[in-house]
């Protein structure tokens, strides 16, 4: 019932104004509300408390862990380890369907393209960028931005151990640089079979009652030997109880509650029934692709997983920004914020113009759409993506973000990624975007004329997926290292089919730095300090894939249909297998049934607030040990990317229980059942 | 560019309040708009121009055409016949592909289910209809309407030759009962293939220059003979000019321009964030289902032509009803009919209430709309068609369509239909409605256990559609012959499966006439009457798929890209092709090259106002002559769902000299040539 519940969870919402409500928020480490805590639960977490919990708790690609042993062994979800796990797999061994465990240390095989990292420090450098940026507009603004942070950032970095991030927060009314420890070798240890792992599958998606076992183990290697750590957390075998205080400590990659009602009406009227429907048709073609055979459901199970799950979420975020009275409630508030600063002169002033310059950037936003997308933007694809890179590290510009430090690294590694490239699966996803191009742009576009000629879109993605060499690592690296003259003289069809267009996309782009993308960031800077300057800076930033720590309780909520308990049980798995996928259970859980304890809790719902990102980040209690492993949010959590609903936005994780019993009794991983303590 | 087209076009738009702009409406043609069409352009059709006009235009299933020679001749759309190409098509021969001439009258095959309505006479039942629904409401309101229009029906019916439909028009407001002269032996005389028909295919589709020959001939049968017929329009091969007044006679489908500001927000909030998806998803299943082979892309070409144009539609409707400039239109529209309203005690005591019933039907439209979707509906497709004919037929309820009349006649011939069952588009249609049913409803709803049991959506529809019968028509008429034993018995699984929920889906459609359709009528023709009551009756009612006439001159128009001439010519279609689909000429087109006049006109727009349905609709001028034949309208049509744009909303036909060109020099079609008098 995605749209019944979306519409009531919404209308029993009262979003706060400004001082975020019980159990709301996504803090940044440095900004913990302690005594806000102690007040609700009779807890505050000590500087030290904070300090450890953030050194044990690690970014990985995408998603959040956390080090669970002294020996860097890292907890996170199976689908977050996902990507490592296809990369791993081949037509003859396939870890998704079969699930893996290193028996012996030395069977930990390294994951392609993936790295750990820990925050260690945060210092504030707003001042700094305010100074490069002023008086600065469009693509200069931009640029300035840019080559200030990278200045920052290659100061402060030491690669490949140390690496600095700039933090945007607030939607740049705050700058600060994050320093990490990194570890890029960072090894599979255990996956379960992707069939327990996401129990229910699409259908179970962003649902409780839930019974996954979405864990896995990774290792983090210094030097060919397991990286040895003091900071990590404890494993707590009994688990919670309803009512405990939990902490989830992880890197929420975006929320959009500081946006404006023209920034969110963008969002509801332009964006979301364009790309909605978008994702829907892409959609449909994997589903139906899959049909073909086991090799075509392998190399694309990956990529239909995250679909399916940017499908739900899109749609549930669209739902909220459609329910009249929490659009409502977004408007209310701006309004009062607007008629607050329109009461101070000086800051009418300085900040009055900016709702209205919003307004006027998202038309432009409007307006350019379609040539961001397909002219800037161009195909997804890992075949693609290569050439492109390619072609611009050969040429770069001096602003681009592959010129020179972080981006030019990661556009680097990007490149030389050993993680098999699926040409089927290239070639469905370049068909589609070249469909599409056509379709939204029309058959008569110049540039849609440019890029198929004669040919049809089907056509286009054949010619060129079948004749690029870029499959090859080889021929990547010898590109690569052969530069500008190796580029200019290639005759590989990809590589001279993104050159052919490279200057129309980087025009594109560089237009819209100047009218949307510079103009907003601008505005956007100045909406949020004029909330500072009405309600102080008592409240947390958007997230921002960077370290928050977010607390709250073990409860269950009301759903549409009745009241949901917080925990649910190992026994409910086998009642609710049907022996179908996505309810079909992988033989070693049917074989161990008899000998497990049917009342293990399985999944636990709780209060904290988190989003996507924080998939993998470990559920703490007071005592800062291991007590679940987030994986998910309810249905009512998806309204979360504009606002917290406290009363039934909940997060979903495996219980430390579950874990512990699959590790022991179902999967035998003594090895790693010792090292955890169980 | 279809978002920044919808924009533009709208933004441009100011919508007449009551008395309908130059051009505009869709006139029934008992009260065509004489009298305006002479000031403005002339000339006025006499009532003996229009007798002749309604006589010779004829109804088809979902389309319309014209008579166009005294012995039965049809002249409609390709696309109008492709049901009938595609029921006569097998794996060794495909008329879609190859295209069809009969050279000979006996070569003339017989369209399955087929048949043409030629309107006979008007009459008003209003005060009938009045007086049945007099005090009632929800489902007694909609039964009581039924029932009476049954009896009307019944009265005026003569099967199989004439047939008598009630006509709702004004959304209640008016009834008239349409008497029609009916054949039902319709045959197949000529079909060009179907890539000059819809050249340029989907990309094209509402998009003017364009260069299709979307034409295809039928042809009445009387007594196993062409029918004879006195009334029939002319040909006029000289065609038309720039500037010239043109007609459209045809049956414009549905058109919502009465819509209330509710019942618009929750087409835009509710239904198609939900519907456009949906179809975007069975599209991209569609599209890769054809790639697996020619046999898959025959017996579902027809079924993707259909939804790709019902995609574009959908889209364009939104995107009509995103604009903020149109919408805030409606509103101020509402707003001032309701003022005038409210300032006459009588009418305000009498239809005052009419729009704040109307909201709150809405929301109960959005609570139960999945359960109206999904639990009445059910799956699409003519195997489940048919099981669920077969059932109710055997089970009537009294006031159920299919118990007796006219909707039983038609529930009989649908189970009858000899149009060939394609059982993997079935299944694929099935499994598709099953996996959103799960998805919408969630694994745990009763409903979707009852439906599925353990079966994963893809295996349920698979073992119904290989183990069913019903794809046998013989074995169809056995059990609608064996009546409610015969169903009763059967162990055909589908059968067993539609009757098991069809007792749900019954009082789900109960329930759904209680609380929306039954007092959404009555609100619905309040509102009507209440706009009769201020602004009088000089406008034209929303299109009902019943005879309408427009009026309009051959004009270019204006697009994003600058200005678009009235025709396009026979040689811009060959500077178009490109040699692959869907810019691919068939051979006889090629061939043809050199011997055709470049300069003849191939295509043209005008200012008529049609819609969906208007396919097949002759354009005819003030000498009642053919000069084209209208088969699409222009990308700003499309918003004309909503209300009439003079400025750029444009019918798009066939030329009468290029369709006289083709059966003369490209398809050697003589016999028609003469008959025609080319």
């Amino acid at each position: 019932m995605k749209r019944l519940s979306a519409l009531l969870v919404l209308a029993s919402l009262a979003f706060a104004a400004a001082p975020a409500r019980a159990d709301e928020g996504m803090w940044t480490f440095d900004a913990f509300p302690s005594a806000k805590v102690k007040a609700a639960y009779g807890f505050a977490p000590s500087q030290a408390w904070l300090d450890h919990v953030r050194r044990s708790v690690a970014r990985i690609p995408g998603c959040s862990s956390s080090f669970v042993s002294p020996q860097g062994l890292l907890l996170t979800n199976h689908h977050c380890a996902l990507g490592c796990v296809a990369a791993l797999s081949s037509k003859e061994h396939n870890y998704a369907e079969a699930g893996f465990y290193a028996e012996k240390l030395e069977d930990e095989v390294a994951c392609p393209n993936f790295e750990a990292l820990r925050l260690d420090s945060i210092s504030d450098v707003t001042a700094a960028m305010d100074a490069a940026t002023k008086g600065k507009t469009g693509s200069a603004r931009v640029d300035a931005s840019r080559a200030k942070q990278r200045e920052l950032t290659t100061a402060c970095s030491k690669p490949p151990a140390v690496r600095c991030d700039l933090v945007v927060l607030y939607h740049g009314a705050v700058s600060k640089l994050y320093k990490y420890d990194r570890s890029t070798d960072v090894r599979l240890v255990f996956a379960p079979e992707e069939r327990i792992a996401q129990f229910g599958g699409d259908p179970d998606n962003f649902n409780f009652p839930r019974y996954d076992l979405d864990m896995s183990l990774l290792r983090a290697y210094k030097d060919g030997k397991p990286l040895e750590t003091t900071d990590y957390l404890k494993w707590n075998p009994q688990g919670t109880k309803d009512g405990d205080l939990v902490f989830v400590a992880g890197h929420p990659g975006s929320t959009q509650r500081e946006l404006t009602v023209s920034q969110l009406t963008y969002l509801r009227d332009v964006s979301f029934p364009r790309v909605i429907p978008a994702l829907a048709e892409w959609r449909g073609i994997l589903e139906e692709y899959q049909m073909i055979g086991p090799e075509e459901r392998r190399t694309t199970d990956q990529t239909l997983f995250f679909l399916d799950n940017a499908y739900k979420v899109q749609v549930g975020h669209e739902q909220a920004l459609l329910e009249p009275d929490f659009f409502g409630q977004k408007v209310a508030e701006e309004r009062a914020l607007r008629v607050a600063i329109a009461k101070r002169p000086e800051m009418q002033k300085r900040y009055g113009r900016a709702w209205d310059d919003l307004a006027a950037v998202q038309r432009k936003k409007a307006e350019l759409a379609l040539t961001q997308q397909y002219v800037a933007g161009g195909p997804q694809g890992a075949l693609w993506g290569a050439a492109r890179g390619l072609v611009r590290i050969a040429n770069p510009l001096p602003n681009a973000p592959e010129a020179a430090g972080q981006g030019a690294d990661a556009a680097r590694r990007r490149l030389l990624s050993p993680v098999p490239i699926q040409p089927g699966r290239e070639e469905l996803q370049m068909a589609f975007w070249a469909k599409r191009l056509r379709e939204d742009l029309g058959a008569d576009d110049p540039f849609v004329k440019k890029v198929l000629g004669s040919q049809s879109p089907q056509e286009w993605a054949h010619v060129l997926v079948t004749t690029t060499k870029l499959s090859d690592l080889n021929y990547r690296r010898s590109l690569l290292d052969g530069g500008k003259a190796a580029i200019d003289a290639s005759d590989d069809p990809l590589v001279k089919a993104v050159a052919s267009i490279d200057a129309d996309a980087r025009a594109a782009q560089r237009r819209y730095e100047d009218e949307v993308a510079g103009p907003e960031g601008k505005a956007a800077q100045d909406v949020a300090r004029a909330r500072f300057a009405v309600y102080g800076t008592s409240t947390y930033p958007d997230a921002t894939f960077t370290l928050r720590l977010s607390y709250g309780a073990v409860k269950g909520f009301t759903s549409a249909r009745g009241p949901v308990a917080s925990y649910t049980k190992v026994g409910g798995l086998y009642d609710r297998a049907t022996g179908r996928d996505p309810f079909r259970l992988p033989k070693r859980l049917i074989d161990a049934k008899g000998s497990l304890d049917p009342n293990v809790p399985m999944n636990l719902s709780s209060t904290n607030d988190i989003t996507g990102g924080n998939s993998g980040s470990p559920l703490i209690d007071k005592d800062g040990r291991v007590v679940g492993l987030a994986f998910d949010g309810n249905i009512y959590s998806l309204g979360g990317e504009y606002g917290f609903d406290p009363v039934r936005n909940r997060t979903v994780s495996v219980d430390s229980r579950a874990m512990g019993l699959a590790l022991t009794s179902v999967y035998k991983a003594q090895r790693i059942a010792v090292e955890l303590g169980l």
